[in-house]
């Protein structure tokens, strides 16, 4: 479904007056960041590297999108440039599933003009919505304490962005999914019960959590909220978990999809504990998100699988992460966009981050710093000069790295699985007080010394110029 | 893109039940319907019925579907009975553009048990998050005032939800669209400038501006704040309107990305105005909505295009449309799901919905009824028994048609640009109180006295059964 028509207009519009020019292969150095943590966390964990790679390799310009430029006015010299475009920059990006903070560069793309521009929207779209929903799943994860955390959102995702979307839910965390067309595309493990429709397609809710479980065996989870949760539904579970268990099988789990959840489910499972039914699993959905999931839990709910939809597919309360892409360097001349204030202004130069980890392992801090320089033992903070920051006693991490070089992939690129393994381990790093929900501890993120003394140079040079 | 796969698993799991029981053409009814209007707002605008009418044609199951459902455990003979499977049932919905109220059904759709069961996470998929968009982009263009609003959002669109939204958010009022994969399928408009890495990457700023000027000659739009948009931007743009306008070109705008929209727009106006440019165009953008555009109109603020992106394009601060899809009938008995609340119920039987118009043209309130009813003279609060409306004098009109019957598409379908005229035409039509975004006035929407004697007949009998 990605061609090169997956951009903006303006995008061609400028490389246009490149190609045209002859500025095509002018060296440059974009940043990908983004200035605010979703969710007022206080982290947020990357996904959407192995898409982005994918997307750039089916980036191209065939007929039918030659066509479409042609009607809307491009010089037909250009187009046919375009035919033969492919991007042979470079991208540094860190892992999938790696923790990121604001202002850092979370991807380097190096190349030349034309190439390094017109991937803009495509790199920002695809980056900025899978780590929204990465990080959305990794707070429900972490509300949930090791419970599972079950991807519903299709219905309620933003149309096709659902395939995405299920893909970034499993690298933050989540289990399963109920959506069977990013789980053939990816390889995922798939979880469904059955509607309250179901239920009420039959004479009575025992016939159909019958002819339910005479079809789904030990796969079966019967809904119990279709006419009430513990007068009727619960009751007839009972009935259907006693009637596979005289034919050996078990039953797999109940949902309760709507009501009191903490109450209910403290009933559910006494009933089932009682009647010797202690591994039939207790599954909820409703509205979830990270806060309700903590809160069923700290009310001691005895809740297995979180079933999370709306909330996780869509990252709601936010709609995206505010991801910008902006000019670093140009023909070895360092760039940045001049601001109002220090929070809106970018930095300038060829970059790199370094992640900073303390003998127990933490992770402490990132300091940005120019290419040629050794990472640095103290930083300054990016929006107040005058505060530093010491890094002594800690031992400095690369966070980015060379994925694809002059258009080839070398990796490394992890698969969802390993992903989704790396930011498990990652967060086990990161200190608690960056992981609560409310205020979190804000992350120290600064910049060189001399990656300050750039900035403030080129601000000069600005003041002076205007 | 769209298979039989776009679904949820628990779909197929129900509709292998019932194909293994015989059941899978037993006639049923379910409507489509939402419960709360988006953004607290007064009404909310109908989208996706194309697109849906199109999605259920690609709906089926090839060899890679049935491939990977076999892997996940599903009857190879029921799998055999998927490879046949096509949509045969009817479907009736308002014209695309229309105006919708939460509880009456928005679509309804008849069929068989099967059929009209898998088609539901597709369904809700597609009018949930089109009718969230395209009533974000009607309140936009509502607060734009008959100025210009152009969709802007790809970079920050939830992935490849780009393409509906973009399609939506035309219906909804916008007139142009940044992104050219949307614009390719369906034939829009597009409208883009430059960035402002384009004009770092030029010695000065005044020689982008002429760079671009000169490949793009009267579609130039000039960006004036990535050094400083009074003191920079501006005089440079005038210089390089003079140019264009010696060799009879006209600049066709300049646009504003940051700083304070109202007071730079004024400026800049006058500055053009008092250089005899009336007719070149402002352009703002940056982290527009609905409310900004209200305020920068409110101040007085001379802009002609507003480019909305992000809020737009995610319908922020809401990230879906509760809708669900509800059985109503199943094998000729009228059905609903009880719930603790009359808000959480649903209205049972074959229903449809006739909007009343007043003598001035006015639309004036909706009341749900079945099928064999007439329209009603009174109605009652779906929510409040005790609350009846009186719709004597106004004018009943059906607010369903008929779109896709047993299968085949019968139309009416409008396409994007009708679809637009229509929801331009249907708010004319709606009372300025519902419109307001503060507490805006709740529209009448009420079911029959037949109905509602339905739903008390089935509660009683629901209370006595259990």
């Amino acid at each position: 479904m990605i061609t090169g028509l997956y951009t903006d207009r303006y995008e061609l519009a400028m490389v246009e007056v490149y190609w045209r020019e002859g500025r095509a292969d002018v060296p440059v150095v974009f940043d990908y960041f983004f200035r605010t943590l979703p969710y007022k966390g206080g982290f947020a964990i990357f996904a959407g590297a192995q898409t982005l790679v994918e997307a750039l390799e089916s980036f191209r310009f065939g007929n039918d999108e030659l066509g479409f430029l042609r009607r809307e006015g491009f010089d037909p010299d250009f187009l046919e440039f375009l035919r033969k475009f492919r991007f042979r920059g470079s991208i540094w990006m860190p892992l999938e599933g790696e923790i990121i903070f604001p202002v850092e560069p979370i991807a380097r793309v190096e190349g030349g003009l034309l190439e390094v521009q017109i991937i803009e929207s495509l790199l920002l779209n695809i980056l900025n919505f899978q780590t929204l929903i990465a990080t959305k799943a990794a707070r429900c994860c972490l509300a949930a304490r090791g419970r599972t955390v079950a991807e519903f959102g299709l219905r309620r995702a933003q149309g096709l962005a659902s395939r995405w979307a299920t893909r970034a839910a499993m690298i933050g965390g989540c289990v399963s999914t109920s959506n069977l067309d990013a789980a053939a595309w990816y390889g995922l493990r798939t979880a469904g019960t059955m509607a309250h429709s179901f239920v009420q397609s039959y004479e009575s809710e025992l016939e159909a959590f019958r002819s339910f479980a005479a079809v789904h065996g030990p796969e079966t989870v019967l809904l119990l909220d279709t006419y009430d949760t513990l007068r009727s539904g619960l009751p007839n579970a009972l009935i259907v978990a006693r009637e596979l268990a005289v034919r050996g099988i078990r039953l797999a789990g109940v949902r309760i999809d709507s009501g009191d959840l903490a109450y209910q489910s403290r009933v559910v499972r006494n009933a089932f504990d009682a009647a010797s039914f202690p591994d039939v699993k207790i599954i909820v959905s409703n509205q979830l998100d990270e806060y309700i999931i903590r809160s069923l839990l700290e009310q001691g709910a005895p809740i297995d699988v979180f079933g999370v939809g709306t909330a996780l597919v869509t990252g709601h309360p936010d709609g995206a992460v505010d991801g910008v892409y902006k000019l670093a360097v140009c023909n070895g001349k360092p760039k940045m966009k001049r601001a109002d204030g220090l929070a809106k202004q970018t930095l300038p130069g060829r970059k790199v981050v370094s992640r900073y980890i303390d003998q127990e392992g933490w992770i402490r801090a990132d300091a940005i710093h120019l290419y040629d320089e050794s990472p640095p033992t103290l930083m300054v903070d990016p929006h107040d000069p005058t505060r530093k920051i010491k890094l002594g006693g800690l031992r400095p991490e690369p966070l980015l790295r060379l994925v694809v070089k002059e258009g080839e992939v070398v990796g490394p690129l992890l698969d969802i699985k390993a992903a989704a393994a790396y930011a498990k381990e990652r967060l086990q790093c990161l200190p608690p007080e960056h992981k609560r929900f409310e205020n979190p501890h804000i992350y120290d993120v600064g910049i060189s010394p001399g990656l300050a003394a750039l900035r403030d140079k080129l601000i000069t040079e600005m003041m002076n110029g205007a």
